[in-house]
C-alpha cells in the first residue's frame, strides 16, 4: 500500500515517471483537494498495475475509493461551446448498464471501510427540516453550472448542490449536462438512476428549493411577444432566442434511439402561441379548383381528435432543413441560424391519422382530379398578423404509408408548447418545416402553400446562384430530405490518450422519405479507407419498405493508429435506394445554407503519454 | 472568283496564312481528293469572308458546293473507341431542323450549275435494273464503315454506297453511325428523312442487294445455345457478345427523349429464349407464408394480357446497375461488364397492369398480412435450366402509383426479342435487374427471390468490401436507383476549336423511385464553378411527385474559357428530394462496380487556330 499526497503537479507527470515503481504496489490512495485532468490520467494507468487491488483518492473533505473513472470538464475560456473529454467512455461502459450506481452508492455509504487512511470526516448532510430551506429562483440555480461556480440541479422543486458528487458520479461528466436545471430529464434517458438509493443520496445535497413561480409560466410582459415562450432546459445550445431556435450538445442524441422531449431541438419562427386545450379549433377544408366553392369546412376540437379518430403512433425523426449548416457557412457564408449537427431529432408521435381526418372532412376520390397540396397553418403569428404555414404533396397526405399524423402527444407525454400544443402535424420522411406547429388549420387545395416558407425559403439552389440571381420560384420546395448523418462523438477538436488505444466513436444516420439508412461507412483518415459502422435500429425490428421513418444510431470502436497524432474522422451514410452523401460542402453550398448533408468530419488530437 | 487547287499541307495552314487575300474573293473553290480535317475548318473560316458569296470544294469525282459544314470522322488507331469531332454541331443546328436535307438535295441536283468551274463530271449512276446486283451478306455489308473502306449502309433490302454522300450530309459525321448497318432506325430518329427526295437520292448510290436471309435468322447451330440470338444494329458498342451485352453511343442517347429500341442497351443475362406466342403463358400464383399451400394459380395468354386488362402506356428509363462501370472500374478495377455510360435508356412502355393482374389472379386485402415480395421468373435459362429471376417489393407492385407493367409493347412495336418478347416486367424507378424480360412465372411470396441475382449480385457493398469479406446477405437487393447523370456530348478526348467560341454541352439525367430530375449543375473548370444546364422533360408536363419515372435531358451552351486549352467538363444532377451525386468514384467504390454514380467528367481540349 503507498499513500500519496498531493504534491505533484499535472504537467510534470511524476505519476508517470514512477509508474513502475507504483507498479508493484497494491493499494494506492492518491490525496487532492481538487479533482484534476491529470489525476484522472494517472489513476487509470494505475489500474493496469498487475497488483493492484484498490484504487483511491481523497479530497480535502472526504476520502472516497474510485476505482471508477472520474470526471474531467474544463470550459476553454477562447471559445464559447464547452469540451467534453472522452476519456471516461471506455472505462464506464460497463457500469452504464447500472451496477455503477450502486458502486458509487455503496462507496459512498462505506466510507467507514476506509480505516487504513487517515482523513477528515465527511460534512455533515444539510439540516432535513422542510421549514429551513432557502428559496431559489431558476435563475440563481442556472448560475451554477460549473465546479467553480458550485454544481447545482433541481428535482421535483428541490434545489441541489451536487459539486461533491461530480466526481463519484458512475457516468462521468455526463452530469455536468444537467448543471443548472433539472435532473429529470436525464434520469429519463438513464433508467439507472429509477432506484431509491439514488433519491436518498440525492437527499444529502439538498440546499433548498426552486421558487414556485418558477415551475410556472413567468408572468406575460404584454410588450415583448415572446414573453410567453416556455422555459427551456439550459443544456440547449441557443441559436437564436425570440424566436426561440435551439439544439441539445451532439452527443446528447445517440444516447437514446428516442431523444427526450427537453433535449429535441426547438425550430421556432415566431413567438409559442398561448392555446386554450379547452376551446381549441382544427378547422379543416376541402378548397375546390382555384374559383370554386369551399366545402367541407369542419372544426375539430382537441377531444375530438383524441375521441373520434383512432390513436396512431409513429416513431419518426425529424430534422432542420438547416441542420448542419455551419459546416456550410464555415466554407462559405451563408444567411440563416448556425445551426450545429443538433437540429435533428427522432421521436413517438401518437394523434389522429391526418388521411383519416381528410376522409372525415369529406375528401372523396374525385377531389384527386384537381386536388395537389395539403396546405398547414399554424396558430403562431408575427406582429402583423401573419402565420406560419406549409404545404405538402397530397398523396403524402392520403396515403396510407405515408403515416402523417395531427400528434398531440411527443413520447408519451402531451405535446410541448414548443413542439406545437396542443397538436402537430408530423410529416414523417418530410423536412421539418412542413411538420406545423400549433395547428389551426388544414386546406386541401390544388395549389401549394402562399406562405412566405413553402414560396420564398426552404429551397435548394446550385452553388452558382447568388442573392443577386436567385429566383425562389425555379426550385421545388423542400420536401423529402436526402440521406444525411453525423458524427456526435467524439467531438471536434478532441483529444484522445494514445494509452486508450482505441477510439468509439457515435452518431446518428437518417434518410427522408422512409429510405431506411442501410449502411454507415467511417473513415479515421479523411476518407482514404473506410471501415462499416454497427448500426442501431428500433428494436421492434426493421419497418417495411418505404417506411423508414426513424434514423439509425451507429457505433464503431476503432484501434488509434501507431503512425499519426491527427485523426481526421469521417462518416457516410447510404440509404436503401442506394443514395450516398456527397463528400464535400462547397459544390452543394448554397445561399440559404440548407441540404448541408456533406460528409460529416471531426478532427481529433491523438495525445502521446509523454505530452504531459 | 479563285480556284484553289489541293497543294496545301494541313499543318502548314496555308489558307490561315492567306486569308486576307481570299477574304476579298467572291467564290472560292478548293480542289481536293480527300475531305481532311483542316479544309473544313479552312472552309469555315472563310465563311467569314465578308464579300464571299459562294465556298465550294471538288473531289476527284464530283464538284459540290458545300457551304454547309463537312463531316470530319477519324478512329484512332490507338484506341478502340469511335472519337467524333464536335466541330459541325453549331454549323449544322439550323441544317437539322429540316431545311439541310432540301438543301443537300438541291445541291446534288444542281450541280449542273457549276459551269464557271472546271471540274470533272460525276460519275453515272449504278445500273437500275434489278436483275443486275450484286447480292451482298450482312458480314460484307458490315466491313464498309469507314472512308477508307467506302460506306456502305442497307435500306429495305438494298446496299448503298454512300461514301460519296457522307461530305454532304446535312446532319454531318452522324451519318457514319449508320455505316456496316440499316439506316432505318436513324431515319425513325430524324423525321427530315422522311421526304421522297431522300429516298430519290439514295437510290442513286445502289450498288447492290442484300442477301434474302440475313434479313431473316441465321440458321440455328444446336451447339450454341445463342445461336438463336437475334441480330443487333452493328452501331452498338459490345460489351459481351454471349450472352449479348451491348450499348448505343453516348450521343444517340440525347438525340431523342424516347430511346429508339434498336440502339436501347441490351442486358441479357442468358441466350435469347424463342417463344410461341400463340403458346405462350404467363403463370401467376399466390404463394401463401412459406409452407402453406399455393392458391390463386393462373395461367394467362399473351391475348388473354391484351384483351382482358387495360392497355396502359408508361414511359420508364431503364438503367442498368452497372451503368458507367468502366468510370468505376478506371479508379480502381472490378469486376463485371465494362459499360460506358449507355447501358440506361428511356422508352415507352405498354402493357397490362401488374396490379390489375395480380388482382385478378385472386390477391385480396388479408395476403398484405403475409406477403411481402412478388418474384419473378423468366423463360431465358441457362444449360443446366436454371431461369433468371428477380423480385420487388409486394407494395410496388400493387401500388396504384407505381405503375409496373406486364409489358408487351416498346415504344409502340411489339416488344423485341433483345427486350423480353412477347412480354416483360417493367417496374418503373427501379434498377433494370428487376425489370424480368421473358416473363414465364410471377409469384406473390413472403420472401424475395431465392434468385442467384437478387441474392448474391446487384447489391452495393462499402469500398473496404473486398471479395475475401463480401457477405452478400449483409446488404439489400438494389431496388430504385440514385441520382445519375452524364455527359453524352461531347465524348471524352473530344478536341474542339477556339473559333468556335462556344461548346455545347448535352446529357441525361435520372433519379429511380419516381425522384422527378430537378437541376443538373454543370462545370468546364472541373467542379470549381457551377452553371445550370436547361432541362429537357416530357412534353406532356410534368408528372405528378414520386412518378417521374422519364429521365431529363439537358443542354447547356458554355463560351470557352480564353485561358486554358483543357477543359473538364463535369455534371451533376439533383432529384426532388435534393439528394445529390457523390462527387468522387473511390469513395462509392464496389467490388461489382455498381451504382456507379459520382460525377461525370469529360476532358475536351480547346485546339487554338494556329494549332493546325
Amino acid at each position: 500500500m503507498v499513500l500519496l499526497p498531493e504534491k505533484h503537479s499535472p504537467q510534470a507527470g511524476w505519476l508517470t515517471a514512477a509508474r513502475p515503481w507504483l507498479w508493484r504496489r497494491r493499494v494506492i490512495i492518491i490525496m487532492t483537494s481538487r479533482i484534476k485532468p491529470q489525476i484522472v490520467i494517472d489513476m487509470l494507468l494505475l489500474r493496469h498495475c498487475p497488483r493492484l487491488s484498490r484504487l483511491c483518492y481523497g479530497s480535502h473533505r472526504a476520502a472516497v475509493p474510485a476505482v471508477i473513472a472520474s470526471a474531467r470538464f474544463s470550459r476553454d475560456s477562447d471559445q464559447s461551446h464547452v469540451r467534453w473529454s472522452r476519456r471516461w467512455t471506455h472505462a464506464t461502459a460497463g457500469l452504464l448498464a447500472g451496477t455503477g450506481a450502486v458502486l458509487a452508492y455503496a462507496l459512498h455509504h462505506h466510507q467507514a471501510e476506509q480505516a487504513d487512511v487517515s482523513l477528515p470526516s465527511p460534512p455533515s448532510p444539510p439540516p432535513s427540516s422542510p421549514s429551513s430551506w432557502s428559496v431559489f429562483s431558476q435563475e440563481e440555480v442556472s448560475r451554477h453550472r460549473s465546479l467553480e461556480d458550485r454544481v447545482w440541479v433541481t428535482f421535483k422543486g428541490g434545489v441541489y448542490d451536487i459539486t461533491e458528487f461530480v466526481s463519484m458520479h458512475p457516468g462521468g461528466d455526463r452530469i455536468m449536462l444537467a448543471a443548472g436545471g433539472a435532473v429529470e430529464p436525464f434520469w429519463a434517458l438513464y433508467a439507472v438512476h429509477n432506484q431509491e438509493h439514488v433519491l436518498e443520496m440525492l437527499a444529502e445535497y439538498k440546499v433548498g428549493e426552486l421558487r414556485a413561480e418558477d415551475q410556472k409560466k413567468q408572468s406575460l410582459n404584454p410588450s415583448d411577444p415572446f414573453s410567453a415562450d416556455p422555459d427551456r432546459h439550459p443544456v440547449l445550445h441557443i441559436n437564436n432566442m425570440k424566436p426561440f431556435n435551439a439544439e441539445p450538445p451532439p452527443q446528447i442524441l445517440t444516447e437514446s434511439y428516442v431523444t427526450p422531449n427537453v433535449f429535441f431541438f426547438k425550430r421556432n419562427h415566431l413567438p409559442v402561441p398561448q392555446v386554450d386545450p379547452a376551446t381549441y379549433k382544427l378547422h379543416v377544408e376541402i378548397q375546390g379548383p382555384s374559383g370554386s366553392a369551399r366545402r367541407g369546412i369542419v372544426s375539430l376540437s382537441l377531444d375530438d381528435l383524441k375521441n373520434k379518430f383512432p390513436k396512431r403512433t409513429v416513431t419518426a425523426t425529424l430534422q432542420c432543413a438547416g441542420n448542419r449548416r455551419s459546416d456550410m457557412h464555415n466554407a462559405k457564408p451563408v444567411k440563416g441560424l448556425n445551426w450545429g449537427i443538433g437540429a435533428i431529432g427522432n421521436a413517438s408521435w401518437s394523434g389522429a391519422s391526418l388521411r383519416d381526418v381528410l376522409l372525415a372532412a369529406g375528401y372523396a376520390p374525385d377531389d384527386a382530379l384537381w386536388a395537389r397540396h395539403v396546405q398547414f397553418e399554424g396558430l403562431d403569428q408575427d406582429v402583423g398578423g401573419t402565420t406560419y404555414g406549409a404545404s405538402i404533396p397530397l398523396r403524402k397526405a392520403l396515403s396510407e404509408d405515408g403515416d402523417c399524423l395531427l400528434a398531440y402527444e411527443m413520447n408519451g407525454e402531451e405535446l410541448p408548447a414548443d413542439h406545437g400544443f396542443p397538436v402537430r402535424v408530423v410529416v414523417p420522411g418530410t423536412v421539418g418545416a412542413r411538420n406545423v406547429k400549433w395547428l389551426g388549420k388544414i386546406v386541401v387545395s390544388d395549389v401549394e402553400s402562399s406562405s412566405h416558407w413553402q414560396q420564398n425559403d426552404y429551397k435548394g439552389f446550385s452553388p452558382s446562384t447568388d442573392w443577386d440571381t436567385v429566383d425562389y420560384k425555379t426550385a421545388p420546395a423542400i420536401q423529402e430530405l436526402p440521406i444525411q448523418s453525423a458524427i456526435t462523438v467524439p467531438a471536434d477538436g478532441a483529444k484522445v490518450d494514445r494509452s486508450d488505444e482505441e477510439l468509439t466513436l457515435k452518431g446518428y444516420a437518417w434518410s427522408g422519405g422512409g429510405r431506411e439508412v442501410v449502411r454507415v461507412d467511417v473513415s479515421v483518415d479523411g476518407g482514404k479507407t473506410w471501415r462499416i459502422a454497427k448500426l442501431k435500429g428500433d428494436e421492434a425490428g426493421s419497418p417495411p419498405p418505404g417506411q423508414a421513418w426513424a434514423w439509425k444510431l451507429w457505433e464503431l470502436t476503432v484501434p488509434l493508429p501507431a503512425d499519426t497524432q491527427q485523426l481526421e474522422l469521417v462518416c457516410k451514410a447510404v440509404d436503401s435506394s442506394y443514395n450516398m452523401q456527397p463528400d464535400a460542402v462547397l459544390p452543394i453550398w448554397n445561399l440559404r445554407g440548407v441540404l448541408s448533408n456533406a460528409w460529416h468530419r471531426v478532427k481529433v488530437t491523438i495525445k502521446d503519454d509523454q505530452d504531459e
